[in-house]
């Protein structure tokens, strides 16, 4: 397939101006992402000292964190430095640290932004300090997988998305001889410090380390310290006023944005489908919540509002027929619906029935194999649970069918993989069906996902990350351990802070046993994001008024934009963000 | 689902400062909608005089196309009045036309410019004409439905995306009755001209229309003008440097070298996927073309050169495989491979292959249905044509299973169903495992389609489609009828022109019987855009040399660029385009 062509003049093409101008714009160069790189960053004025970047002090502040009294007995040093007490940013640094050397990585999926907390932080250490990249995640830290961090590295990745300058992996470091080994890395490279830029299973992690690093690791009884910083697209680590949102979430929830605002004037240029788009975000249906105030969708799925009121599967496909048949009484016969990618786990009772009918399809096989559909249905309710039977029983036939149907190799129908948009588009075509055959029904399913993890990230998750990085490294200068880094007050000036992560763990039931964990965010009913939502989304369903909020901006009158639901939930005036008038030198 | 949550204060959240913002921002006034309407384009000099826009004349240029003469002989009246010659821009008209009536409409799938046609012929049509808008494409052509464009409404659409100004729909106008319901309907409402936005077939159905409504159409015996205007995202209407591309192509490419770009860079984040990305685009490979100079991807498949050297399905998959596995050894253990999706359609046989097997699978339904896979598969072998039992047992099994197994309610297994990248992905794998078990191959799936026909048109297609629609006001200004609208030179200044468009028609077979269409301009293998692909791709496949191109920027550095595949096969110096400095006031 990749002899070169000789029925023309191939020299001239490849030797042409244009072709000149295409090879060096390899590897990176294209001219947006020369542009980006030469962009200016807004600072926060704690880390601006005569027009230079400083690194500054903290103190505890007011603000005094909770932690679960057990949790408290597993993390003595981290509790005793920190008193739960979030710190605040004080003053520059009085004596600059030097000779630190600080390793960073990068631990679970990639988000936009990542490459800006490195640069953050390799500028504030300066040059009087080491900063060592860990390759691919935790899984490099355990084998000491090292590379120094030059200052053309960082400006090569600065304002450019995804993960690459270093990789990233899902290794968890929880076993006793897994933290002997990150003991034994440390003290052989001489790190004295670690940053994790992870979601809230990373940063459980990070607390973990850095109560076990907290001593004793080094030959002269000295430890590691360990700083967190707050990223996911998913946007379920966020912690109030203290902790606004994750980085990497308003890249996201901006690409998604688009997509979607792209599909609804799709639709109402078409005129004939229902578009069901599944959208990433794990459990939490932050992500959807936002995308829908940007575009205003037909219908948006929330599955904290489908645990929280109880919602069944069948009421939901009901509600969306009966907004399809309300429609088409007006002569709209087109639409979008957003389904969060966590919405089945929430759906009361439905990943338990599925575990069951994984067993028994697996226990019953050899009964199942001579039935058809029909017959496999009437033969498994009855082996399980009856809670299980009866739910299966309640759903509408398409699901059911799909239900079994669709199985792996092994026969298995893991919840994760459940197409849940193609599940709820076929059961809403089957109830319209059944209640106006006349209706004209034509759908089209969409998962928006890993596209949007790796996009060069926002003006404000560039600009947050950055500050996140400067935040980390002063931390770490200023001697403290077992904090996350955070910005505060996005609309007027951000400040930074440290919030000891020890104190936000809590028990959690994971895989059958508790387990000590960062409680993952929910969207939460009496938030003033979801209370916007409710009182438009009915209008928003009858009439067409969306939005087609377009691609991310970084040039232009609409680059400062915060995610909506952030500014709502923060009761900002203003939707656009303000680190201040401090510019990086 | 709806009723609103009583646990905190609803009104403080819904009377907000920030919530009243909110508010207003509905049904497209998104700050970036809003921003966008105000946004300067550039004007051809052509079309500037005295620093407004006026309308100009045109006169038969040098450039003479050759028609096929069975195809001359169904357009007499067409190809009298055009000789076969391309109009070239000429002065500004010495007397502007007042009084006309000229209807537009949308056909055909939607693509970003479209509202930008229409406010460019509104505009050059200016206060003395009027301008209807058809509803819902042809289907409302038929139906005389109208409405008159005001100023308010190219205000409010202008530089915006997707067709929902009008709508659009398929609808062909060919049967005799259906020219005598147009006659009908432009008699009834006065209507002197008719726009035609859309695709190869829709400006098929421009030609036709022009040739039959040449004259007699009014009490007066005049006739109505028909002209065309280029639209397509899959690039496959164009003629050299006469219409060197359709509308919404460089908007389409964008946003999928934004996705491709950002899953690349997942790729090398996250270290352990192989993406097989399907790209929308039709029969015609110009998307993934495109998309690949823009992106370098590992492997970007293109039809046209499948089908030209006879590439069989197991040499592709073979040809994939040994990549997968030549980076494995190099420790890379990831890669992006586009896959366009008419792929399908060009693997020599393989289409009427899968119309026989649907057709032998209907006809022996009862033989088969008590056999398991391989049962079917030995089965149905025997009862295809020689040829087709050979190239389907041929395939990887993982293909074959998949062919016998994807069926629809009917039984049957429709070509443009087929998800190639699934397949492709699937029979990769059994291949790599043949060849050396140890590789790490895990691979995501994606298509990548709709979301990109109604993106917000970059600077490129709002310019271009704005002179797109000064043009084609223009030739109905000057009196012409039958031609496309076109410019040339974007490079340099941009010219305007008008293609006879029966001129372009051919004689191709069609469901059987010979049909007298526009043909697709396929991607040429000797063209300079498919040379320089083929003399980089080997380097793309071996090393990471990717580009993340980012979103469409409005404003800033990089707005101005054209597609790759235009500036290298115009033989352009420049990726930038050029529209001369006029502005529009």
């Amino acid at each position: 397939m990749n002899k070169l062509t000789g029925s023309m003049n191939v020299e001239k093409v490849t030797n042409s101006v244009l072709a000149e101008s295409l090879k060096v714009m390899e590897t990176g160069h294209s001219p947006f992402e020369k542009a980006i790189r030469m962009m200016e960053l807004p600072v926060c004025d704690a880390f601006v000292k005569s027009g230079r970047l400083a690194p500054i002090k903290f103190a505890p502040g007011t603000k005094v964190l909770e932690p679960n009294r057990e949790i408290a007995d597993s993390f003595p040093n981290s509790i005793a430095a920190s008193e739960n007490r979030i710190l605040a940013a004080g003053d520059t640094l009085s004596r600059r640290a030097t000779g630190k050397k600080v390793a960073v990585m990068f631990s679970g999926g990639p988000a936009a932004g990542g490459h800006n907390v490195v640069t953050g932080l390799k500028q504030i250490l300066g040059p009087d300090n080491t900063l060592l990249g860990i390759k691919a995640g935790p899984k490099g830290l355990l084998k000491g997988n090292f590379f120094e961090i030059t200052d053309d590295h960082v400006c090569h990745v600065m304002n450019t998305g995804g993960f690459n300058l270093m990789g990233t992996d899902r290794t968890k470091i929880e076993k006793p001889e897994d933290i002997e080994k990150v003991k034994y890395v440390c003290r052989e490279h001489n790190i004295d410090a670690i940053v994790v830029i992870g979601g809230d299973d990373s940063n459980t992690n990070a607390a973990f380390l850095a109560e076990k690093l907290f001593s004793d690791v080094k030959e002269d009884g000295s430890g590691v310290q360990v700083i967190g910083v707050p990223k996911t697209i998913d946007g379920d680590l966020q912690l109030g006023d203290e902790l606004p949102i994750s980085f990497g979430f308003d890249t996201a929830t901006k690409i998604y944005s688009e997509q979607v605002g792209n599909i609804l004037r799709d639709s109402s240029s078409s005129l004939k489908y229902w578009h069901f788009i599944r959208l990433m975000g794990r459990s939490a249906s932050h992500v959807t919540l936002e995308v829908a105030l940007q575009t205003h969708p037909t219908i948006a799925l929330i599955s904290e509002e489908v645990r929280r009121r109880d919602i069944t599967l069948p009421e939901i496909v009901d509600s969306i027929a009966e907004t399809v048949i309300m429609r088409a009484k007006k002569g709209i016969n087109y639409g979008v619906v957003l389904v969060p990618e966590g919405l089945i786990e929430f759906i009361p009772g439905f990943t338990t029935m599925i575990d069951d009918l994984n067993d028994k399809m697996a226990q019953f096989k050899d009964e199942l194999i001579h039935k058809d559909i029909r017959g496999q249905l009437q033969f498994i309710y009855s082996k399980l649970t009856q809670t299980h039977g009866e739910l299966l029983e309640s759903l509408p036939e398409s699901i059911k069918f799909k239900l079994m149907a669709d199985r792996d190799e092994h026969g298995n129908l893991p919840v994760s993989k459940i197409e849940t948009e193609t599940m709820l588009s076929g059961a809403v075509k089957a109830r319209i069906c059944e209640l106006d055959a006349s209706i004209r029904f034509e759908t089209l399913n969409h998962f928006f996902g890993y596209e949007a993890r790796c996009g060069a990230s926002t003006v404000f998750d560039s600009a947050y990350t950055y500050n996140l990085g400067a935040t980390a490294g002063s931390l770490i200068l200023d001697g403290h351990t077992g904090y996350m880094a955070s910005l505060t007050d996005l609309d007027k000036g951000a400040r930074p802070l440290g919030i000891p992560i020890a104190s936000l763990l809590d028990i959690e039931i994971r895989k059958g046993k508790p387990a000590q964990v960062i409680e993952k965010a929910l969207v939460k009913l009496d938030s003033p994001a979801f209370v916007y939502f409710e009182f438009r989304r009915n209008l928003w369903a009858e009439n067409d008024l969306s939005n087609s909020p377009g691609p991310i901006q970084m040039w232009g009158p609409t680059s400062r934009q915060l995610p909506k639901t952030v500014a709502l939930n923060r009761e900002y005036n203003s939707l656009n963000f303000n680190f201040s008038a401090g510019q990086m030198d």
